[in-house]
């Protein structure tokens, strides 16, 4: 695996920037963030069923979302969504519903590498410095290097690799 | 004047805090962010005109508005609701359009303070430090400050004191 996922939470600032490479073009990424359909089988840790009430990936649009882990324990989600611009950038809102009022900004940067591979860029920004040491302290990298590990599988030049293989 | 505007802009974080009270009732000055006849009176600098396209003041709504100023220049915002509680909170965000992408999130806590008094704090996190810097250089403070006497006049004890003097 070469396109590791990136974190990078600065001392005293409230944000985590992030970046990933994916062997996939930008808009096949893209899409996987749009399509619920696609959303629900890559987002979150591995082992977590999401069952998504909304998912509106438009400009003034929403989501809200759960996941329920491998015991059975339910964690709420939702935010708007700012900006959209297809296969380029995404501002959202977001709040876990356990934490409720500790929103979060996020800003997602579609990059085309050429070649038919793409970097995600992002940067979350939560209300406080804790909050945002807290987000980082629940696992929350874990969390994402599982999902966008299963969203190459899902988008990735592997997934058509491994089709053509009949495996 | 002794319900001043404190703002805080610690250096290094990309945050705007303030602080307002008001000899208002905290349902009088709720209201007064809620109802787009009202906002239009009060919201940024003095002799700047508000037009009001879109002002949907509940979770999940959505604004959009221009300012023009006494030059003649229009400047245009807009932004979603993430979280609206009635005479309690607020989570919207921010967009200046001359800055197009520099999205903010803001937080509103408004505390009733007993005898028709209350205060509002807020919290504005920009997605850089460096955008935060420029919005406080841009003359934010003065059209913050400007903007809450209008709204005090508007809602606060001494609209009715200036009523009731025929003045």
């Amino acid at each position: 695996m070469t396109n590791e996922l990136t974190i990078d939470a600065p001392e005293g600032v409230p944000w985590i920037d992030f970046t990933r490479e994916f062997d996939a073009p930008v808009a096949a990424v893209f899409n996987a963030h749009r399509d619920p359909d696609l959303v629900r089988q890559w987002l979150g840790p591995n082992g977590y069923e999401m069952d998504i009430g909304q998912w509106d990936f438009v400009s003034g649009g929403g989501y809200r979302y759960t996941h329920r882990n491998p015991e059975g324990m339910e964690f709420g989600f939702h935010g708007l969504f700012h900006t959209i611009r297809d296969d380029e950038f995404a501002i959202q809102t977001f709040e876990f519903e356990g934490a409720p009022d500790e929103v979060a900004i996020e800003f997602m940067w579609f990059e085309d590498l050429g070649d038919g591979r793409c970097r995600l860029r992002g940067r979350s920004i939560g209300r406080t410095v804790e909050g945002r040491d807290a987000m980082v302290a629940s696992g929350m990298e874990h969390g994402m290097r599982e999902g966008y590990e299963r969203l190459e599988a899902l988008v990735g030049a592997g997934s058509a690799a491994r089709a053509g293989s009949g495996s």
